[in-house]
């Protein structure tokens, strides 16, 4: 049932979304160009283009110029030839077994767009570093005004709708500063995820105190996999709203894919290193160890992957926490290292390598996702000691990353009923320092195969209003399969409603702009202003054009 | 483009779920039905069926005697019959207007299981009135062993579940009697509604001390009207999980529809008696007085409607506080009560004869349902002036009303930001006696229009959480157009997992049964057994069998 395609892409779905313009703007302060995407409304409204937050890179520009095997412009390469302290050189050799040890007919064609990888040999290479040394990099300047929307001061009335807003602590400003950014990565309650070696990247920021984020997974699995399908998943994925996207794959060709993905991505790219690890030692887990981690760790690091999962707080004394559970462990990683702990009655080689993988990753500046090896798969097993018990391992976890200069974020669960979602929160918030926490869903049921964008919509926007930075969404066939492309449009759109109603119920300065653009357009009947202005345009306008509406819907 | 079809419905779907099947289980006091559906599992998991709660009627029995022109069994009419304080009599004639004056060839055909209509004579009338009688009716002992799935005790464990929830001052019970159902009753903090004149109703109850439910919206308009869409969309609702129907019709043949709907449904129906009053003074506001308003109610009440939307709250006081609105008034009810107190500059007749109203329905036991005409239709207008001094209003009426001897609820936005939900919950009950509160979402963002009910599905599990009763769906078609078949099932499923949830989060004793029955047949990889115990079975197995699911997609 293999269905390899071992061609290069050829090509992804481009062009603006329905009744939107790209717009770059560059701050008086710095030369570079910020995106953002214009919502035109209708004249009669009398009201300026709708200026909304834009992943979605070049892509949707009205004439992109993509060519995937050039790759995307590398708007940060001049700011990295610039900076002390890296040097460029000649990388590690690509090995077969990168790529799965498939046959030259199953090969996918590496992309052309090779680049020399740089890695930092001075005093300052992380974002984490330059913040806490005082400096503020490019990225935070680009960050900065990128969670303005470009504007060059505050939003008359920002005060207003701070205070009206409840933000259960976190510190949002009316105006996002390059040095609030530093501040914020100084402190470790926001990362800037930015490989040095990922040069095509318009930064974005996670933490708190800024907008919240939505991360979607892609990847070939051993049953299908095509280099093509991968990179459109990618550009389709951050069209819809992804502001970072993880690349899961597990199944051959997943080096060349993976520099496809990276050479063309906008945004942060994360990966979870022992999945890769696990194919080179032909899936057994009792055969990883440090040296093909390690290994996997620098190949990664130099095509420029932006973060990594590390399932280092997976110890083994948490294992035995889980012979009770209803569904034991259902992380992938989580399973992988639990059994290698087990079978070995061994610390796992990631808590006790640990500083060693953080001086490889602050080297590239990847930023750590710390995993949650033991998150719940169930109700049943939300909050338990196995879960809080990792947690805690996390927490110290970070510190020791801190220490090495690594951005830090912590992963989070997964199933837990509604009334239990601020305790992880809060007690994330405790452990680990206020690191930024990235949590999947969280499920508040698990009674609805098929629906569990809704069911972890629900736990999203919740925790994503506690204070989650970055939501990792979850699509309809969680559960059951794979999901194609109209589930991960939908998972991703799911998961924008959810960070928006999170960024309402926070305060932030500018988020309901959007809903009182809406509300007007609404008022007023402007249908096609509705469409434009909704997170799905498309969908929108089908809806309304399979029904002539009657009056009494023509009313919110 | 009227596409009236004049037939009477032939056919509606019947039979089990996947995998399920329908049980009666009489309990040891009582000569009474109560049904169930029991989920099948695989008997290699040794473990029982799952018996769950089903509002889906004889519909789902394995071979249905399903007669649509004899309409369901009367299983109430034995319990009225005995009831001293009853009459039977000729009732309304049926009147042209009641049917939007249609030509013959255009008139649906009238419902064929005519019942002679009972009013109510003596002083106990109403569940209400029993319920403060200290007198247990059926519906209160029907309703009790429902609650508790046919269990006899408690279950084991209950105590803890309860305790482990957050039930926002909630006193669920461990077990529900029937007395504790009359308790409720009495002090208003629960409804059965149950008009007197549906007779084939399987009673169930409303409050926030029971299980969450949710209610679907069908309803023909000026545009599409068919009798056997319109009873075959209530028979879909039912089937997917709803626990009460409103009929929002508004088009022709309004009155032969309802007879049709009411006869065939095992299920409380609403409706909004001011819809059709409005269509009989041919759609012109200003032409609305209390003559047509009170032949409709009356008209409705012998066809045995179990609750209506009265809109008695917009005041001509509250009328002015919308003015600076950015969304108006979009409750069509309170836009057309709104319109008539401002023309005429006059109160509100509803308001005025409220006493009157109660003295109507209180005869047939028809539930308030007291409408926010003045809910805010977007986050802008949300918890403002104009709201919560109706809510005020409904405060002051529900005590009228008991007084009168009716049962109500009270309806509840609309649009509001995650923030501003709890408030809205404390406000109701702190303004309505703790009267069930009855909510639309409410929608958490304005931004998604197409997948509103999932923008409202996180405001409604939440609001759910904190305390409102029933959770009235929102389909994907809001704000768009009319939702057809895949809407509805879409729109329940939402609800029913938002209410579930809620539930869980309450610490309902039996809540977690379910979650738990799936998580361990996920757990043993028992993938029939999931699709069965799922909300939605017939999706989950067409996700599941359109990939080939890895392993990694095997664990929950």
């Amino acid at each position: 049932m293999n269905v390899h395609t071992p061609r290069q892409p050829s090509s992804v779905t481009t062009g603006p979304l329905p009744g939107s313009r790209k717009a770059y703007v560059t701050p008086s302060c710095a030369d570079m160009r910020i995106p953002f995407r214009e919502i035109l409304l209708d004249p009669a409204s009398g009201e300026p283009p709708l200026r909304v937050y834009d992943p979605s890179g070049p892509y949707t520009e009205a004439q992109p110029h993509i060519d995937l095997a050039t790759g995307l412009p590398q708007i940060r390469d001049g700011w990295l030839a610039r900076r002390e302290g890296l040097e460029t050189y000649a990388g590690r050799a690509v090995k077969a077994e990168d790529n799965g040890n498939v046959s030259d007919e199953a090969l996918a064609e590496p992309c052309p767009a090779r680049r020399a990888p740089r890695r930092g040999v001075g005093a300052l290479v992380t974002q984490y570093e330059f913040a806490r040394a005082g400096i503020i990099t490019e990225e935070m300047v680009y960050v900065a005004h990128r969670e303005n929307l470009g504007r060059e001061a505050a939003l008359a009335g920002a005060a207003e709708r701070r205070a009206d807003g409840e933000s259960f602590g976190a510190q949002i400003p009316d105006f996002v500063t390059p040095e609030f950014v530093r501040a914020e990565i100084a402190a470790g309650r926001a990362i800037i995820p930015a490989n040095i070696n990922h040069t095509e990247l318009e930064p974005m920021i996670i933490g708190r105190n800024f907008l919240v984020k939505v991360n979607s997974n892609i990847g070939n699995s051993a049953l299908t996999s095509s280099v093509a399908e991968e990179v459109e998943k990618m550009v389709w994925s951050i069209r819809w709203g992804a502001d970072t996207v993880m690349d899961l794959s597990t199944g051959r060709n997943i080096h060349n894919i993976r520099d496809w993905i990276l050479r063309n991505a906008p945004v942060p790219i994360g990966t979870v290193p022992i999945y890769q690890a696990l194919e080179k030692v032909g899936g057994d887990a009792l055969k990883l160890d440090w040296e093909v981690f390690k290994d996997t760790l620098i190949e990664q690091a130099e095509q420029g992957v932006d973060y990594f999962t590390i399932h280092a707080g997976v110890r083994l004394q948490h294992v035995p926490l889980t012979a009770s559970r209803t569904t034991g462990i259902v992380s992938r990683g989580g399973s992988i290292m639990a059994r290698w702990c087990l079978s070995k009655h061994q610390e796992s080689f990631l808590y006790e390598r640990f500083d060693e993988i953080c001086d490889i990753m602050r080297k590239y500046d990847v930023s750590f996702s710390l995993g949650d090896g033991l998150r719940p798969g169930s109700i049943a097993d939300a909050n338990d000691a196995a879960q809080f018990g990792e947690l805690e391992t996390l927490g110290e976890l970070t510190k020791v990353a801190w220490d090495k200069g690594c951005q830090v974020m912590i992963e989070g669960p997964g199933h837990v009923p509604m009334h239990k979602i601020k305790e992880n929160m809060d007690k994330q918030l405790r452990e680990c320092g206020e690191a930024p926490f990235y949590t999947l869903g969280p499920l508040t049921t698990d009674i609805a195969p098929g629906y569990d964008h809704i069911t972890s919509a629900i736990g999203a926007a919740m925790i994503g209003w506690f204070g989650t930075a970055m939501l990792c969404y979850v699509t309809p066939k969680e559960h059951l399969g794979l999901p194609d492309r109209d589930d991960v449009k939908t998972g991703v759109i799911t998961y924008r409603i959810a960070a928006h109603a999170a960024d309402l119920a926070k305060g932030h300065p500018g988020a309901r702009l959007r809903d009182d653009a809406m509300s007007r357009a609404r008022f007023d009947f402007r249908w096609q202003d509705q469409f434009h202005i909704g997170l799905d345009p498309d969908t929108a306008k089908q809806f309304h054009d399979e029904t002539l509406p009657k009056e009494a819907h023509k009313v919110a």
